[in-house]
Parts: C-alpha cells; structure tokens; sequence
C-alpha cells in the first residue's frame, strides 16, 4: 500500500511561519503525498512552489467554525480557487444542524459546489459535536449537496479527539455507495492509526505526521 | 459604574442552537448590554430580534484563526455589514506578524476598515500567542490601519488564557493616546476579572459571562 498516497500532509495552525510552511511543502515533495492542506492565505504561495509537482493543495473554507455565512462560505472558495487551490474543504455549519435546518445545510454545500467551478469539494462534519444520527444525516445532506467527499475533523475542537475509526466506517457506509469518498482527519499521528483509518473506509488521511507516519 | 455597558454578551460556539441564541439575545435586552457578539451567519436573525433596542450587533470575520485572505475579510465584512452588523471584530493575522510581514498587516486592517463603511473596526491579537513586543507591534499596525479598537482573544486558542490584565495594560499604554479603544476577551467569567480589566484600561469586555457578572 503506497501510504504516501493517502496522506494530505497538513499545517493550519495560525502561528506558523513562512519557515514551517516551506517545510511542510518540502516534506511533501520528498514523501510524494497526495496534497497538502494549507489556510487560505498560503494557497497562492503553496501552489507556486508545487508547481511542477503532482501534489495537490488542499485549502479549508468557513474554518474551524463553519459559521460564516453561505455567501462568505461561497466568496472564500472562488477566492481560494482563483489563487490555485485544487480541493476545497469545507466546514458544515453545525448549529444550523443541530437545529433541523437541513435544507440550509444541503444548499450550502450545493452553493459552495458550484462556486468549486468543478475542484473536489471535501465536507467538514466535526464529529466530536455529533451525534452518530446527526454524523449519519450530515452524510446525507452532503450526498444531497453533491459534495466529494465527507470529512471528519478540523483537528480544532477543545477537548476534541478527531477521527475515531467508528465515525469513519459510519461515515463510509453512509456514502460510499454514492460514489463520495471519506477524509479521516484530526488526531492521527502515527502508522496505526492511519491503517485504522484506512480499514474502517477512509480514502484520504488529514494529518500533520505524514513525515512520521511514511518514514 | 454601569458595568452593563461595557459588555458584549458573546456566543461563538460552533454548535449553538437558535434556542441559545435567543436566551442570550433576551439576555441582553434584560441587562441592557452594550452589544451582542455573535457569528455572521446569525447576524441578519439578531439584528432583526434586537431592532427596537440600542444594543449593537457585533460580529467576527476570519474567525477564529486569522488566515482567511484579504480579499476574503473584505468581502465578509461586506456581507456581515451588508446583514446589518455595526461592529466587526476581525483576527489579525498570526502567521504574518510572526514573519514580519508588517505592510501585509497594516494594509489587510486598512482594506477591512474600508469595507466596514464607517462601522467601528475592532483587530483580535490573539495575545496567548504573542509576546509582549509582538503585542506592542500588532498595536502600532492598527494604529496604521485606522482600526477603532484593538482586542486581547478570540477565546478558541487550546489551553489559551484569554486576556491578562497585564496585556490589556500594554495594549492601553500603546494605543490610547491615538484614540483607540481596547476590548478584554476570553475567560472573563466573574466581576472581580471584569474590573481588573476595565482597572487595565479595556473600555469593552467581550464575555459569555456578562449575566453573572452583572447580577
């Protein structure tokens, strides 16, 4: 199994330097990983220094919260788009969840989608919120909205634990008949895990120990 | 000392229901606080709940992590003043502060100031993750990009204090006598903290706490 091929290799902290972000960029080259997912911020530049590589960049939209609005949510994307992104990830807003309003959710995804102008769309569930019903209508409304993929983490809840391999599997039979794929993301640090992850459906891997995790 | 008005009774959190938002909506209306500080996509709904009130709709933009583009914090804050937000409370950019990217700084605080179209601007530092002389210069480039107030925390950086009597002190001492105002946020939770800050020279305090700290 080429592991490399799994691993968007990630950094999103909001204290990282020029220094770090070359780092991660350079990580990625030697280890051919997938992508790299990077803040909206570094996009321009990651996608300039990749440029005659395969890896792709991977950016996150309403992040962490997924509380911005649907028009912010879209204008972030075509911004992120026109500055090289190849996928987008993007976070579900969850209180609109919690609250029933899933039509909200279904259209907002659909509306990001578009604003995609055909990139990957990747849908941030933030799990450790949910419950395993709200995780399973969550996929369901990402199905509705024509999302890529479902995700489980933004590796940013307080006390939050990221992917947890039943979440995944969840998340994977929910989808995976319609074609979307399952991002595990959040709290995978080491091979295990990520093989874990792998089994119980993931079909991309968000870690920041790509390096650690291939070597 | 009417303790009240300084208060922006804040709900963030990314899994809030309508039903919270409407109890700290009413909260407000009963304590005649300040404002309210919420998430954008809940602006348009609290501006319309408190429209028979003097109490000020304040919102957040690249929220919590700063690494959102210019151009995206230009086009939220649009959106968000669009929806009827009279303060914006925008995230400096930590990374770029880090490497020294001033001018990058000074001229995303000025581009946002314009975009809020004469609402007050207030910057976020994040001053968990600074230290006192990048605190010192974050002050200075919002002074150069005509920003209103500056404020101490978002209150979402893990295992972060919030703000510190003795970093609202510095911040007061810095930009005071330009006219700008210092907002004290994160872990205010009772009234003894809320004087120490106001003691410190904040002139607004962002809190969850704003009931009990006023009862």
């Amino acid at each position: 199994m080429e592991l490399n091929r799994y691993i968007e290799h990630t950094l999103l902290k909001q204290d990282a330097t020029k220094a770090e972000l070359i780092v991660l960029l350079d990580d990625a080259k030697t280890y051919n990983f997938l992508g790299v997912c990077v803040n909206p911020c570094n996009v321009k530049f990651a996608k300039q220094y990749l440029q005659n590589s395969n890896i792709k960049v991977v950016t996150v939209i309403g992040f962490p919260l997924g509380q911005t609005t649907c028009e912010a949510k879209v204008l972030e994307t075509i911004d992120a788009v026109k500055n090289g992104a190849d996928e987008i990830d993007m976070v579900l807003n969850c209180s609109k969840l919690k609250d029933g309003d899933y039509d909200y959710i279904a259209d907002e995804i659909l509306s990001v989608k578009t604003a995609c102008q055909g990139k990957i769309l990747k849908v941030i569930l933030e799990t450790d919120l949910l419950t395993k019903e709200e995780i399973k209508t969550a996929c369901e409304l990402c199905i509705k909205g024509k999302a890529d993929f479902v995700k489980t983490s933004t590796g940013f809840v307080k006390n939050g634990v990221g992917a947890k391999p039943e979440d995944v599997k969840l998340m994977y039979e929910t989808v995976s008949d319609k074609g979307l794929g399952v991002k595990a993301s959040g709290g995978i640090r080491d091979k295990e895990t990520a093989l874990k992850m792998i089994e119980a459906g993931a079909t991309r891997l968000g870690t920041s120990s790509g390096v650690k995790i291939c070597s």
